[in-house]
């Protein structure tokens, strides 16, 4: 198929189904709010995870490091919150914006935080192979997105996760610009 | 106040009304389920975090790093729901020896997993100070302990958090410690 990488150039990738060079939702976030343990790809000690759409699914594979464990073998379950908490808030971004019509690199930016996570675990998590986030968008109703994820390691769902997502209130995007460090501003995330 | 710190040693703590010398809930793990990323001693990368009682309710404070954050000045949420699940399962394991009126270092181990976790972010959680967890035990019954959180942060309420744990199956316990390999045992986390 053809795509094009992050630099533009057009590159003909021979037995795959996607791109993989294609950016990610998180590439396109602002570099002032790209500091995420979880997301952020300019946080060098964190996950940096990536998403992409995949057809009406928003997808992410990660590869748990070594010491990600709960029990020797297993994924730790703060782990697995992280995965499902930054993938729905990337999948919610993403879907605001095709929402609107709009590309992610379009301003204004769209920012979403975390009003609720809800995790069941429903077998242990290996740890050695890569697991796979799919995301569905529930619903998006003003600035709140309901997102629901399987994580799968094996072919097998581990874990199931829901999120509510709600768009960043604009004085903590200002915040994050260091327009203005008033702390009475910055209490109440959801506005 | 006296109290005795890890090395049994006879000390005299002035001023305080608690003893930060005492063992913490996860000192007690066996060493083989001691590498948990969140509340394991033994993960050197790890949170490491602490919990002890605090008359019928359970305490942790942690200090956030410094590249914890979810935009600058702010934690990010999957760190709050680790902290969340990691305290809430020791809590429960805690509860559990409690109930059998049982010191944690007396044998059968009694370990938990986290079954479902929920948490709602109440507001953005600051990054600079401590945070404090504190966990009251809503229900015990059966294999399963229900746990209920606050995650503050200069005294006000940051996240609130709801675990059902339960009590590690003996295969998996089994497992961490090496005794079979089997993985058609290894299905199935709660029993």
């Amino acid at each position: 198929m053809l795509c094009y990488n992050e630099a533009g150039a057009e590159r003909l990738i021979k037995g795959e189904d996607r791109c993989m060079a294609r950016k990610a939702f998180q590439d396109y976030y602002p570099d002032d709010v790209s500091y995420c343990y979880g997301c952020g790809r300019l946080n060098e000690h964190g996950l940096q995870i990536k998403s992409y759409w995949d057809g009406e699914e928003a997808v992410c594979t990660f590869q748990p490091r070594s010491y990600h464990l709960a029990i020797p073998g297993y994924v730790y379950g703060g782990l697995i919150a992280s995965l499902i908490d930054c993938h729905s808030t990337g999948t919610a971004a993403a879907a605001a914006y095709r929402a609107q019509g709009r590309a992610m690199d379009t301003d204004p930016p769209l920012r979403f935080v975390t009003a609720s996570l809800h995790v069941d675990y429903v077998r242990p998590t290996p740890i050695e192979e890569p697991l796979e986030l799919r995301s569905q968008v529930k619903e998006i109703k003003g600035r709140k997105v309901a997102i629901s994820t399987t994580l799968s390691a094996r072919g097998e769902v581990c874990a199931r996760g829901e999120v509510v997502a709600v768009q960043m209130p604009d004085h903590l995007l200002r915040t994050s610009r260091g327009e203005h460090k008033n702390p009475s501003e910055q209490a109440g995330l959801i506005a």
